[in-house]
C-alpha cells in the first residue's frame, strides 16, 4: 500500500509515552498534566450526561459555549468577536489545526512553518497538496530574522504558521515579532494560522500577544486554542478556532465533515466553567510558572544548561555537558537507563538538526518534577 | 475567499435541524434518537470523569476498547481481528469515513459513489484531490446494477464506497450484492470503505451482511461503525475504524494528525458497556423493529406510500400523491406549515433527481412518532 505520509511514522508523542510506560520512567515526554480537571468542569460534565445532553450539538458548537469563548477573548484581548459567526468549536486543537490548513492549502502551494514545529502542521499541508517552506530557529534564543521570512515568500506563499507561546521552545513573540508578521501578511496578502493553545500559560508579567489583539492582522487569521491545555483535560479533546466571518465559514464547511461536532456535555460543562470560574484561567501562568520554577531550580546544581521558558508548560535543557549522543540517542538512553522520559528537538525540524536539546514537560505534581530533577543531577 | 468546496454549504441536517427548533415543528429530520443513552454507560463515564482518567488516550484508542470492539466483530462475523493492530477508535464515524478517504485517496483517484449517499463522502473526496463517480440509485428498491458499476470502473478508480444498512434508503446489501463487490473489488484491485454503522440495526431477522464476515474482500476494506447509532449517543462523537494492518497503519497516520484521539472516559465507559451489556446491541434491531412498526403502521392510512426499510433508523416515503412540490420544496412547506421536519431525498443526489421522497427519522418515543403521523395523515 503506497502511503500518502513516506516519512511519517507514529507521532513522537506516542512513541515516548509508550517507552515511559515500558520502562516504568518518568514521563516528562508528552505534555499532558498529572493532575486533574478542576472539580466543577467533573460535575457539571456528569450533570450534562445524566441529564440526557447526549446527542448531536450544533456543528459550530454549543451557541453558549461560543458566547463564553467571545468573552474571553474581549476581557482578556478587548477582541469584539461575533460569537456565533466567528468562533468553531472543534475536537481538540488538533482538529482546528487541521481543519484550518485543509481550507486555506490548494495543490501546490506553500506555507512558511517555523522550525522546530509542532509535528501536525507538516502532514496536514501534505494532504492539502501543498509544500511547507520550514525556517529553522535555533537554541538558545530561538529567534526569528524577520527578513529571512521575507526573503521565503515568493507568489506560491498562501499562510503562515506561528504558534505562541510555543511548543517546544516556550518562547513566544515580542510586540516587534507581530508588527514584522503583520507587515508581511498584509503585503504580501498572505493568511496566518495562530496556534495559540497555550495562550494563559505566559510568564514573569508578560501579557499573551494574541492575533485577536490586533484587528488588521486577525482580518487575516484563523486563532486556534485548546481547553485540554487550560483546564488540564487533554483526554477531553475541546478546542476552537476563532476566524473572521468570512474564513469562519470556510472552516465550518470543512469541520463539518471532517467530526461534524465535539462532544456535547463537555461543551456545556466548559461553557458552566468559563462562566463561573473564570479565574481559573487567569490563575493558570502563576501555577505553571511555579511549576516551571520547581524545576529550574531542582536543575540549577546539574550538568544541564536550562534555556529560558517564558510561557507553555515546556522546558527546555541543553544536554552538551552531559552527553556526546545525538538528542535522539540521549532521550532513548535517558528513558531507559535514567528513567526519565524527554522530547528530543531534532524531531521538531524537517531537516537535520543537533542542537543538543531535550523537552522536559513540567505539567506535573512538584514530587515529580524534584524526583525527575533528582535523577537528572546525577548525570 | 476562494471556497475549496464552492458547491456546498451548511449539511441539510444542521440546516433542517435548524428550522424544526425556528418552527417548533416535530424533527424527524436529522438522524439522532429521542431517547437516552443507557444507564450503565452513563454511569461510567462519570465515574472515569471523577477518577480523573481525563488526559488523553493512546492515539489508536483505549487498549480495552479495542479488544471489546475485537470481540464484538468476533462474536457477530466470526471475524477473526487483532485488535491492537486493527482497531482505531476516532471521534465519531464521521472522522473515521474522513481519514479513510484521505488514506486512500490521491490527486486524480476516482472514487465509486452510490446515490442517495451520506452527504460527507463528496466533500472528503474532493478535499483529497478526487473526484466522486455517482451512480444513481433510485426509489422504490434502490438496488444497485452491478454491470453499471463494472462500467464506471477504469484504471483511475482506487475505491468503492458501501453503506449497508442504507442511510437513506433504509435498504440492506444482499449475499448477492457483497458477492459481486468483491469480484470487481478482486479483479480491478480497488479498496472498499464499508460505512456499517448501523450494522446493529436490521430487521425482520435479516442478519447483517459486514464486509467483516469475508477475509478477501476485508483484506482491501476499511470497515467504519459508530457508537452512536448503537449506544443512543450521537452528541458522544466516538466511533471506530477496523482495517487489515497493513491499511490500519496508514489510517492511523492521518487520524493522529487529524483529531489523535478521542474522549478518553467514554471509551472506558464503552468498554464497560460492551463488556458488562452486550445484550444492549442485540436487542436494538427488535427495538427499532417496533418503532419502524408503529410508524408505518400509523401511516397507512395516510396518502404517502410507505417505502420498506430493512435497516437503519429511517423510514422513506413517496408523497407524489400528496403534493406537487419538488422534495425541497415539499420539506420546507411541511416544516413551516405542517409542523414536521423531514429530509427530501435528492440533496443526497449528485445529479438531479426528483424521486417526490422524503426520509423520517424514526429514533423517536412512540408518542413523537404517533403525533408526527396524525398530522402527515391530515395532509
Ligand atoms: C497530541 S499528543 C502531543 C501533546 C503535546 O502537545 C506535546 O507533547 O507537544
Ligand atoms: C452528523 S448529522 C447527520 C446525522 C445522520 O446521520 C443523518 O441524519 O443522516
Amino acid at each position: 500500500f503506497e502511503s500518502k505520509l513516506p516519512n511519517l511514522g507514529t507521532s513522537i508523542f506516542s512513541q515516548m509515552t509508550a517507552l515511559a510506560n515500558q520502562f516504568e520512567a518518568i514521563n516528562l515526554s508528552q505534555g499532558f498534566p498529572e493532575f486533574d480537571a478542576p472539580e466543577l468542569l467533573k460535575k457539571q460534565l456528569n450533570h450534562y450526561v445524566l441529564e440526557g445532553v447526549n446527542q448531536y450539538s450544533p456543528s459550530s458548537g454549543v451557541p453558549r459555549l461560543q458566547q463564553q469563548i467571545g468573552q474571553l477573548a474581549k476581557r482578556k484581548y478587548a477582541a469584539e468577536i461575533d460569537a456565533a459567526q466567528q468562533v468553531t468549536v472543534t475536537s481538540g486543537a488538533t482538529e482546528a489545526l487541521f481543519v484550518a490548513i485543509q481550507a486555506l492549502v490548494r495543490e501546490g502551494d506553500e506555507v512558511i512553518v517555523f522550525d522546530p514545529a509542532y509535528d501536525s502542521y507538516q502532514p496536514a499541508i501534505e494532504l492539502a497538496g501543498g509544500k511547507s517552506v520550514n525556517i529553522a530557529l535555533h537554541a538558545p534564543s530561538y529567534a526569528i530574522d524577520w527578513q529571512t521570512v521575507a526573503a521565503a515568500i515568493n507568489s506560491k506563499t498562501r499562510a503562515i504558521i506561528i504558534n505562541t507561546p510555543h511548543n517546544p521552545s516556550g518562547k513566544a513573540l515580542k510586540q516587534h515579532d507581530i508588527n514584522a508578521l503583520k507587515a508581511l501578511v498584509i503585503k504580501h496578502d498572505l493568511y496566518l494560522i495562530s496556534d495559540e493553545v497555550y495562550e494563559h500559560i505566559t510568564f514573569d508579567q508578560q501579557p499573551h500577544l494574541s492575533v485577536l489583539r490586533d484587528d488588521a492582522l486577525f482580518a487575516k487569521s484563523f486563532v486556534i486554542s485548546s481547553f485540554g491545555k487550560t483546564f488540564h483535560s487533554t483526554g477531553w479533546k475541546m478546542g476552537y478556532c476563532i476566524a473572521p466571518a468570512a474564513l469562519a465559514v470556510e472552516f465550518r464547511k470543512i469541520h463539518q465533515y471532517v467530526t461534524f461536532s465535539s462532544f456535547t456535555p463537555a461543551q456545556h460543562a466548559l461553557a458552566d466553567m468559563l462562566e463561573q470560574q473564570g479565574e481559573h484561567v487567569d490563575e493558570l501562568s502563576e501555577f505553571y510558572q511555579q511549576k516551571r520554577d520547581v524545576l529550574s531550580k531542582a536543575l540549577k546544581d546539574s550538568r544541564f544548561t536550562i534555556l529560558p521558558s517564558e510561557g507553555t508548560y515546556f522546558l527546555l535543557l541543553d544536554y552538551s555537558d552531559v552527553s556526546d549522543l545525538n538528542d535522539v540517542e540521549f532521550c532513548q538512553w535517558l528513558v531507559e537507563q535514567a528513567g526519565v522520559a524527554a522530547i528530543p528537538l531534532s524531531v521538531f525540524y524537517q531537516q537535520p538538526s543537533n542542537d543538543k536539546v531535550i523537552r522536559l514537560c513540567f505539567a506535573k505534581n512538584d514530587a515529580t518534577l524534584l524526583q525527575a530533577a533528582e535523577i537528572l543531577c546525577q548525570l
